[in-house]
């Protein structure tokens, strides 16, 4: 089968490789009918993700169609239609009856990671019993891709770790795909501002087109003072911080508002300075997560019922064939303007 | 009336000042029959605590009788026994509706701050009517001193933020009065594990005593060792900071469990480091509170029927004309092994 | 002034009676704009509230400008644009400590029942530090006096006691103006489904255009078929009661799902029958609720950001003078198509 | 093997039955050790329960040791010691996914009910991963016997969904083993009072050994003053009812304070009265629950660390010889002074 393969930093091609086998009785294999690229995978070809091994099948998104099963899979059948989540999880180790996926013993993020992934003709899911999600006869694939770990992500690690409610005032600091997801999903709760937050203009365009109620670009300092006179001087209950660097970080903590929540969503590569001398006493909590994807079955009903149109996350599509080419849309994303591009497989 | 007066860094003295005055309706002058001193009032001993001016009468604990009350005082009337809450709260602001005393828009803490204190004959207390908590007449004075700050700090900003849970395991970091009234009331929620940790072995003994269940003397590296074998390698659910300097909070970072809480309670002079780099993917919650004292009925009634004991804390008592030796006590307590020193007016 | 005055069952009155005056420091005299007429002013002219006795003027709903002030008044002014709350509420007693304004021990529902009312051209609003909220210079004062009562009880009784949630499903078993303003504010949870009951096709076309996603015309044993139908056979999670009749009770019993709520609104007055032979295994929870009306600020600031209309409530309008024909055009709903019928004062 | 079977109502034999064989890769066979007997046993001997049906083996608790498994089972293997949970998940179902695992779809309370059960030699447990757990080598294992079913019901059906708190008052109404066991979990929470009331004296003198602070004899209205009395007029925060009958469940209504919760555990045969009309507008809450054992490892750990003692509910040992003669004791708990009775099999 086809599959895209990481060989060490900076190095991916398409390539032939075997069938993936059942290995054990909670496997499945899936052939894959959409996936997609994540910011993750960006990560591990500049060499930051040393679990990730040259000789990997990138990727951890997708749908497909379940091809074959372990003789421990009760909940799917060949034949079905899927949703694969990013988390695999065994819901029986202690993190998963937390509702911790993501940091199941034998599971949580390994697609693409530390076993083969997803960008591929077919992937064999572990624990696929609670990995994977029946989707609906008439659903729309293309949208559900962006169930598999995007919008969890930004609404599990931002907006509910953020405790966003009704009437609340939200910011969002940075206006990719991953903070985009956190703005759709945060309308779920009705805050009475959405301040999106980004130094690209062309961005903070498409965050106004879905539904932010105002856009800062960035440029120095005045990026405080526009968030506080946005808030009558209080800052934001909610900030969602979706880059991961110290810079958007230490952002964050001057808008927070009293008894306000900074949620992080970045993945940080750096350690970063954090303010007590000036926050011991603001009543203020910090979170920190890898998205558990405990939410999906909550987020399908969103989207079958309309509540929530992921499609406006997917900018650019492309076959498996051009993956490359969908790779380099990705990462010149101030360029293209890409959000997230969708792989038919 | 006799007060003892703040003159500027390292100097006090105790003198006559002129009696309060009532100078708003919702204001009560208190008689005090009994106060204490915190760590605060030594910050602001070494000039920490700028909006604290010379000429200022310290003070922001102890009970005592109400002497008078404003024409808007409805809750007490003269002659009756109260707490003095080290916070005061309008219960009308925004930030009192939402249980957020401590940011009230004209108290908070303001007592032996911005206003004159207890650590006198007479004291005003502002917005009395939600201040002020009337005390049973067979209640041990002694007892309630410790519930104006200390109990309800270690309570709300250890406790309850740290979410203590019963089966989970606890470390507190810190065995000085705070970290004591944090293990006290930990208790309530029947944790398995409290591991207090500290330098000094004298004060890990009196932890033993108040209820931990394990005590880690600090010498370098090995503390966290120690940690990780007390809990199975997983680390502690809650992590209490009640020390406020750098290496304790960067302790609290080493041994918070995956899905875990940092509380912090301690008074930080300046940044830490935030290892979001490894962190962030950790799922835990880092929560900061200057005490909101709205937990001070309960705290009430777990004196009342036995479930909280506060006098464990109260390790020395003086008259107030011995207020200059309970000071020198407190400031040596590695010496003199003061926990909390309580003084008769 | 003029006043509606309340003269036993079946008979009211518009005459004259004396202005209102300060009695207590924490009281202020408002001059009342606009006002509303409530069911429960219904339940009082059929004698149904014996703690309302003749001679009473009615109303607890409404928005004015504050005309004096008790000398313990400090959050407003002489001139200030309020909205009243149908709720009284001291804020330092331990009911209101709680956020259980219902039952504040000096206030509660006492406007227009023990003491006077808002349909008049004068109201004394006691304990009005925490009884009545500044209302923007440009704020729609029709659409706020929605907010004195009827949108935080659809509010705070349905909703937030109902847990509904993104994704949930929801069914409001009556369409009149309380049942719409639950229909109303559960949108702010963006839950799938919202599904209205009532035996009247009018106002479920009311509902349809206010967002429900589903109608129930009630017609027999069909109405539970029809609910199972649209929700998989599984029942909704949240069923509201917004009618106080045994009947719909009964029903609500019987539509609930497994983990499920039935939230209480309705007024009842008789006991009904509870089928704990069948749902003491099925982990549901019931709720009542008198308003508190803590969500005020909140529901405030969805109306100024545009999250909620409340002029989707109004359907007519008149002048105090003619308030009698406005309590026969609310008495006959059903043929009048009233839903909440606004009075300018 | 040797195995108590129940042959339709008042009719029960210790019989000869071949030993359970795996059918499905996740199930277990256990060699049981040690079992107990269960009000619900009772209630399907008097035939209450029409999914039991006869020829089935009896009993849904108890310890034993893994003697197979099947194909899917990771998380034990042959010679583990193991503590069954009464009820049986698959951690798949939408149920389960949300903590409900008494809902389980292919699962919940089947154990001596649709399937043969653990008053037996052997058992066949299905979903074994996720519906065993294992217990520390040097555990007590009568002591956790308790924990299959009788105290996560009574803390989860009584303490938590009743909502008890540091500081609270509440009442227990019933003090056989379930209203005992809630009693013992409640404590885990430090409330100010806990009241049990029993028509039995004997079984309200061991409620004071096992930690109750006041005890109310049962005895016609006056119960209802007592409690008033012993709660400055309030009532109690949470009333737990534990018994399953229309008149305790009036009783939990009379005496709950506002604010409160009734929190449902009996198992009741026929419907109830509400008083709606009393209690709509008293913010009370009233939940129903069969309990999901999620608690079960939280439970495991108190008992490990001594905040839990499950001994003191046993009071009767017998062999599985002599199973007939425990029935037969438990049935006479009034007159035998019977809790729990312990079967060694």
């Amino acid at each position: 089968m086809k599959a895209l393969v990481y060989h060490g930093p900076g190095k991916k091609t398409l390539q032939d490789r075997p069938m993936p086998v059942i290995s054990a009785p909670g496997d499945a294999i899936v052939k894959m009918t959409q996936t997609t690229i994540c910011g993750t995978d960006l990560h591990i070809l500049k060499g930051d993700v040393p679990t990730c091994v040259p000789g990997r099948i990138l990727g951890h998104e997708g749908v497909g169609i379940v091809h074959e099963t372990g003789t421990g899979i009760t909940a799917f059948k060949k034949g079905d239609h899927v949703l694969i989540s990013c988390i695999s999880a065994c819901a029986i180790c202690e993190a998963c009856r937390k509702g911790m996926y993501s940091h199941c013993q034998s599971g949580g993020w390994i697609l693409g990671n530390t076993i083969d992934g997803t960008q591929a003709e077919y992937v064999r899911i572990p624990h696929a019993n609670t990995s994977l999600y029946k989707i609906p006869d008439d659903a729309n694939e293309d949208a559900l891709v962006m169930l598999s770990d995007i919008l969890p992500t930004g609404f599990e690690c931002g907006v509910l770790n953020g405790r966003v409610k009704p009437g609340s005032t939200v910011a969002i600091v940075g206006s990719g795909p991953i903070g985009l997801a956190a703005l759709l999903t945060a309308q779920f709760y009705s805050p009475a501002q959405i301040i999106m937050i980004d130094t690209d203009e062309t961005r903070l365009a498409v965050a106004r087109r879905l539904g932010a109620t105002g856009t800062i670009a960035v440029n120095g300092a005045d990026t405080v003072k526009s968030i506080m006179m946005a808030t009558n001087g209080q800052g934001v209950d909610t900030a969602i911080e979706a880059v991961g660097i110290p810079a958007t970080f230490e952002l964050c903590q001057e808008i927070v508002a009293v008894g306000g929540t900074i949620a992080n969503v970045g993945v940080h590569g750096t350690k970063v300075d954090l303010h007590l001398e000036r926050l011991w006493s603001r009543n203020i909590a910090i979170t920190t997560r890898l998205v558990d994807t405990i939410t999906t079955p909550m987020l399908l009903k969103t989207v079958e019922t309309g509540k929530l149109d992921p499609l406006k996350l997917i900018s650019h599509r492309f076959k498996l064939d051009d993956i490359q080419i969908a790779y380099d849309t990705f990462v010149r994303a101030s360029e293209t303007r890409a959000l997230k591009v969708l792989i038919e497989v």
